[in-house]
């Protein structure tokens, strides 16, 4: 928070009973092990992927998108998953991240998430040891049928299905609703179907649901709109307690950031992000990828959210990662330098 | 304004009274030629210059901020502000911008906008015939005297002598507060100063007054802050009229989209982007420049404002300027192209 700054802001928000009091916790999901690799063109090798995974607890991340356990030939870019899921599982691990933040990790604060598409999946994420899985459900039908080869109420089915078996394996469980901002074929996509969307999977049960903007077209009064409507819907999990809300940017078009501000100040409560912007787009080749966790740290920390994460030490992690993918980082930050000057 | 999602937005937007009406207009200004290349390592030739106007104008933009009217051994870049104001000037041009655009431009709609520091610069700018002069304050006494040689006083007393001379002249004229939300020298700026100077000028009487993140630091907190301080203050012109309240938004550390859609949210009427986001920050060698043009017409069109400008026609500006600078287009829009798909 600005010094000087509080006074101004409290009459600035004064009327405006959605936007959270300064200071609110946001929770950081890194997900470029996961969705910012997957979508890059250039494999990384496993030892690189648990260093990026490594990196991202010493700097105080404590969920990470690890994994996904899909078919290697479909998605080579994870053939990888139990090696990388047995590398941070491995004894030692953990504590050389600790050793690098300065400070103990507590084993039990840390979460990692495998994507999980189908039943097989759910096998082999369980069998990992992974802490959380997310299932993906698709509010476009097209996008549903060409990417998963199932309609939307199939896929929702589906994802109720392998939730239930995670939940019975004690296992944490988030639903995504992906392309609930626009789908590269159908153009527009109904938010009164996303919300139908959201109903639907709120009553199967899930510890958390999430809001993605799959190809980055979405503008903030979508965000505003969507999660207004389901945060109206009081969710609960299956042991009665409040369903976490979760949005996932893409910064395909200039908007993630302002996206993800608008979403945290409506009420979501943890933000994905990527080290250093990493990822792209399969329906804009030249596009760029996830909103970047450093640049999203600098926006929330200054705008009075507290994440538990350090900002420098995302940065250099981002900066790094990119070297190792041989490309210039999308991320702003390192290039910039934080804000006041040290 | 997308499709069904109407009721939703109104519904969202219900119990906030900060936030417009879908469908207000935003007036932008093209800062290109000026504050653009002025910070470009590559110096474009007066003609390119006078082609980036005519595709601003042919594109819809009717606001143009032209060049800068300083001394050429300071700022190389616009060594050629004569000549760029003959040009833009020359029977036909506008003709050819209209004919471009296929349809007219009454010459009475373009404002010609030059950048002055001092009487001197006033003369020169008035010679060359613009429409209307910004002067610029600061909000930061150290980087005003590194930068103009001249404090934090003594540069509002210059700002108001230029501007009495120019409204004897009949010229329109501006006042920008720079370093408004952050100083590379003194680091946070106190928003209470930041105040007291807009109140300052609004006494001396100008037509516009601009708040800038000169250096590309703010966040939409502080945004609201300034502009809900400036708007209680109720400005008037000499006239009597509403002074019109306009801000400028570097993307340096990806805060600027977020930015402007909070200014315009709490009531700013201008914004100011490049065609592109071209630019620079002098105290961040590495980092990007103004918000782009085309970027920022995405979020405001998607959110519901109108600009008149066409977004096709800014990105293909964009990316030919940047061609022309030699260095990849910051702007996000040409690459990932506009949603959704025609």
């Amino acid at each position: 928070m600005l010094e000087g700054m509080a006074d101004a802001m409290a009459d600035a928000m004064a009327d405006d009973a959605v936007r959270p009091p300064a200071g609110r916790p946001v929770e950081i999901v890194e997900v470029g092990p996961r969705d910012g690799l997957q979508n890059e063109a250039t494999l990384l090798p496993t030892a690189a992927k648990v260093e990026l995974i490594r990196r991202s607890l010493a700097a105080g991340v404590r969920r990470v998108e690890a994994t996904s356990f899909v078919h290697p030939r479909l998605v080579p870019q994870m053939a990888d998953a139990e090696a990388v899921m047995a590398a941070v599982r491995a004894p030692g691990f953990l504590d050389r991240a600790a050793e690098e933040a300065g400070q103990e990790i507590a084993p039990d604060d840390v979460r990692y998430i495998g994507l999980v598409l189908n039943p097989r999946g759910l096998t082999r994420a369980l069998d990992a040891g992974v802490d959380e899985v997310n299932v993906v459900v698709v509010a476009s039908d097209t996008f549903s049928r060409r990417n998963q080869n199932a309609g939307v109420e199939e896929m929702l089915d589906a994802a109720d299905e392998i939730a239930a078996q995670a939940r019975k394996a004690g296992v944490g469980v988030s639903v995504v609703i992906s392309t609930a901002f626009g789908c590269p074929f159908e153009g527009e996509i109904d938010p009164d179907a996303v919300l139908a969307m959201a109903r639907r999977s709120l009553a199967a049960g899930y510890d958390e649901l999430a809001i993605a903007d799959t190809i980055g077209v979405g503008v903030p009064a979508q965000v505003r709109a969507l999660v207004e409507g389901i945060r109206a819907m009081d969710g609960r999990t299956p042991d009665g307690d409040p369903v976490r809300l979760r949005a996932h940017f893409h910064n395909t078009r200039n908007t993630g950031y302002a996206n993800a501000l608008a979403a945290v100040e409506a009420g979501v409560e943890v933000l994905d992000s990527s080290a250093g912007g990493i990822g792209g787009c399969p329906f804009a080749p030249a596009a760029t990828g996830n909103i970047a966790t450093e640049d999203l740290l600098y926006l929330l920390h200054r705008s009075g959210f507290t994440t538990g994460v350090d900002l420098g030490a995302m940065a250099r992690t981002g900066t790094w990662v990119c070297g190792e993918l041989g490309k210039e980082t999308p991320a702003l930050l390192g290039r910039a330098g934080t804000f006041p000057p040290a």
